[in-house]
C-alpha cells in the first residue's frame, strides 16, 4: 500500500485538521469530532443542512462546507458511517434555532445513525426533518438505490435555497426536487485501498473494468473488458438519460467526476462524449461541472449524474457561494 | 494500460474540446490549434499572458486561461512542447495590442520554440517579451532548474496584475518578482503512462519512491523507501524554505498538490504536516492552495511550493479571478 499518509486508523483526523489549518475562513472543526461546519455557524435567519458519511468520498463531504451549500459535514471513518453522537454534535453545532435539514445517502448504516440522532437530538425549538439520495440507476429497485455523486447537486441547490433565507419546508422541497430529477451511475478501472485493511477492494484484470460501481470500493453489478472513454460515455449516460426520462428540448445539469485516480485530461474526455451523447438526444445542457466531486480513495474511474432543469433549480445551480471545493461568484 | 480515452493520439484535441463544451463562458479554442484563449479575449486595455507546455499537466495549462489568470494556453502533445506556430497563433489570438509576457517553463523544447514565436510574431504594435519559471529546488544548479508547480503562482500574481491594466513592464516585474521568490519540490509514489507509448515511464518497487521528480513522469532526483506524510512534508517543505531563505517571521503562500492519481484526502493529510514544519520555522502562512494544479497524468505523489511573500504578491493572490480550475469572488 502506498499512500501519503501516516499510521493508518489517523488519516480521517489528521484530514479534517488540514482542511482547517489550509482553509480556516471557510471552515472549523467542532471540538472533539471529525465534522466540519461553516466557520460563520450558527448563521442567523438560516435553516441549517447537515450532511456526512464515509470518509474516502473527498471532496464530499467536508468539502462542500461553506456559504450557499451545507452548514455540516460529518466524516465517519473511511467507507464508515458517522456516529449518532457525531451526527447529534453536528446538529448543535450548526443550529441556528431555524430548524435542520439532514441529507442523508441511501445506505443503512447512514439511515440508522442519521435516524438516530434526528431523535435523539434536542435543538433550541428548531425542527430536524431529512431527505435521502437515491441517484444510483445501476441498482434497478429505487428502494436500494445508492446514494453518490448526484447527491452533490441536492448540496448546492438546497444550500442555496437555504441561503436565501428559505423556511425548513422550503429547503426540503427542493432537496426532494433535486432527488427526484437526479440519476448517476459510475465506473471502475481499478479497486482502491482503504488504509486500515491495506489490500486492494477486489481484483480486477489488466483488461477488465466495472460498470455499476459504488462509493466504496465495491464491485459493480457488471464486469467488461475496458472500453473506450466514447464507449462508456454512452452506457453512462443513456442509462441516467433514459431512467430519468429525460426528453428532446429539456434541459439538463451534468457532472462528470472521477473517482480519485482519474486524472483531469480522462475527465475532459469523457466530458466531451457525454456532451455529443446529450446533444444526439436533443437534450439542451445548461451547465456541467467536470472534476472530483464524490470519489472512492484513489480508485481510477468515473461517474456521470444528469439532473432534469426547471426555472428553479437553474437559478439555485447558479448560486454564489465559498467552499474549499466549489466557489461561484 | 487502462485509461478513460479514445484513440491513443487523439487525447490533447479530444480534452481541448471537452473544455471547451463544458466551460464556454471561460475559454474558447483559437481555430485549428489545441490553444484555449478567455472566451472574451482579445481584451481591450490588457497586457495579454500566454503560457502553454506539453499536456497531461492538467488543470495547468489551460485550467488556469480566463479573468485575472492567463489570456492563452498551448497545449503540445503529452510531455511535449508546443510547436512555434501554434505559440504564434496563441500570441496573435490574445493580442490586444498593449503587449504580451510569455510565461515559459525552463525546459529546453519550451525555451526554443517559444523563443522563436517571439521572433517571428508579428503583433499589432505591441511589444513581446518573456520570462522564465525555474522552480524547482531538487536541481541545485539555477540555470538547469525545471519550472513546475510554482509556475501557477507566476499565472495567479502576473495574471491580477494584468487584469488591473497594467503596462507589460509592470506585469513583467511582477512575474520576475514571483519567480525570484518560489520554490517548488516533489515526489511520486508511481510512475505515469504516456498514452502513445502504452507503458510505465520508468519501474518503482512497492515500498519504493522517488523524491525530486519533474513533471513529465521522469525518475526524480533521489530513490527512497516509502516515508510517511509526515516525513515526506519535512523533506520537500524543508527543502523549498532552506533555499529560499525563508526566516522566521516572514510570510509565505504555500501550495500542495497532488500529481493526479493521489486523492483531495492524501493533499490534506500532507498539508497538514506542511503547516506544522512552517510553523516549527516560525513562517507565517497568509494563504494556501491544496489541491491539483500541475500534475504528472495520473502519476501518484505530490509536490509542495513556497512563495515569500510580501504586501504587493499578497493582494495579487487575493485578486479575483474566473478560470475553469480557479475562481476567486
Amino acid at each position: 500500500m502506498k499512500k501519503l499518509i501516516n499510521k493508518p486508523g489517523d488519516e480521517v483526523g489528521e484530514m479534517i485538521e488540514g482542511m482547517v489549518l489550509a482553509y480556516p475562513n471557510i471552515v472549523r472543526r467542532i471540538p472533539g469530532w471529525n465534522t466540519l461546519v461553516r466557520a460563520d455557524a450558527p448563521t442567523p435567519g438560516k435553516v441549517s443542512l447537515v450532511t456526512g458519511g464515509g470518509s474516502g468520498h473527498e471532496p464530499a463531504h467536508g468539502g462542500f462546507v461553506g456559504r450557499g451549500m451545507v452548514t455540516a459535514a460529518c466524516a465517519g471513518e473511511v467507507f464508515t458511517s458517522p456516529s449518532v453522537g457525531q451526527i447529534s454534535a453536528a446538529i448543535k453545532g450548526a443550529d441556528s434555532g431555524l430548524g435542520t435539514l439532514l441529507i442523508i445517502k441511501n445506505y443503512s448504516g447512514d439511515l440508522m445513525n442519521f435516524g438516530a440522532a434526528s431523535e435523539m437530538t434536542d435543538t433550541e425549538g428548531g425542527k430536524i426533518d431529512s431527505v435521502v439520495v437515491n441517484d444510483d440507476v445501476a441498482i434497478s429497485d429505487p428502494e436500494r438505490r445508492r446514494g453518490i455523486a448526484g447527491t452533490v447537486f441536492v448540496h448546492k441547490c438546497a444550500g442555496a435555497k437555504a441561503e436565501m433565507n428559505a423556511s425548513l419546508p422550503e429547503v426540503k422541497a427542493v432537496a426532494l426536487k433535486v432527488i427526484r430529477n437526479v440519476r448517476s451511475m459510475g465506473c471502475a478501472l481499478t479497486p482502491c485501498i482503504v488504509p486500515s485493511v491495506g489490500k486492494p477492494t477486489f481484483e480486477l484484470g489488466p483488461d477488465e473494468m466495472e460498470f455499476g460501481i459504488g462509493i466504496h470500493g465495491e464491485r459493480g453489478t457488471r464486469r467488461d473488458h475496458v472500453r473506450s472513454a466514447d464507449e462508456v460515455a454512452a452506457v453512462l449516460t443513456n442509462a441516467c438519460a433514459d431512467d430519468l426520462g429525460l426528453k428532446a428540448g429539456e434541459e439538463a445539469a451534468v457532472m462528470v467526476q472521477g473517482y480519485g485516480a482519474t486524472p483531469s485530461m480522462e475527465r475532459f474526455i469523457l466530458y466531451r462524449a457525454v456532451n455529443k451523447v446529450l446533444q444526439e438526444r436533443g437534450i439542451r445542457i445548461d451547465v456541467s461541472w467536470v472534476g472530483e466531486f464524490m470519489t472512492s480513495l484513489e480508485m481510477a474511474g468515473a461517474s456521470v449524474s444528469l439532473l432534469r432543469l426547471d426555472s428553479e433549480l437553474k437559478s439555485l445551480l447558479a448560486a454564489p457561494c465559498e467552499t474549499i471545493a466549489m466557489k461561484q461568484c
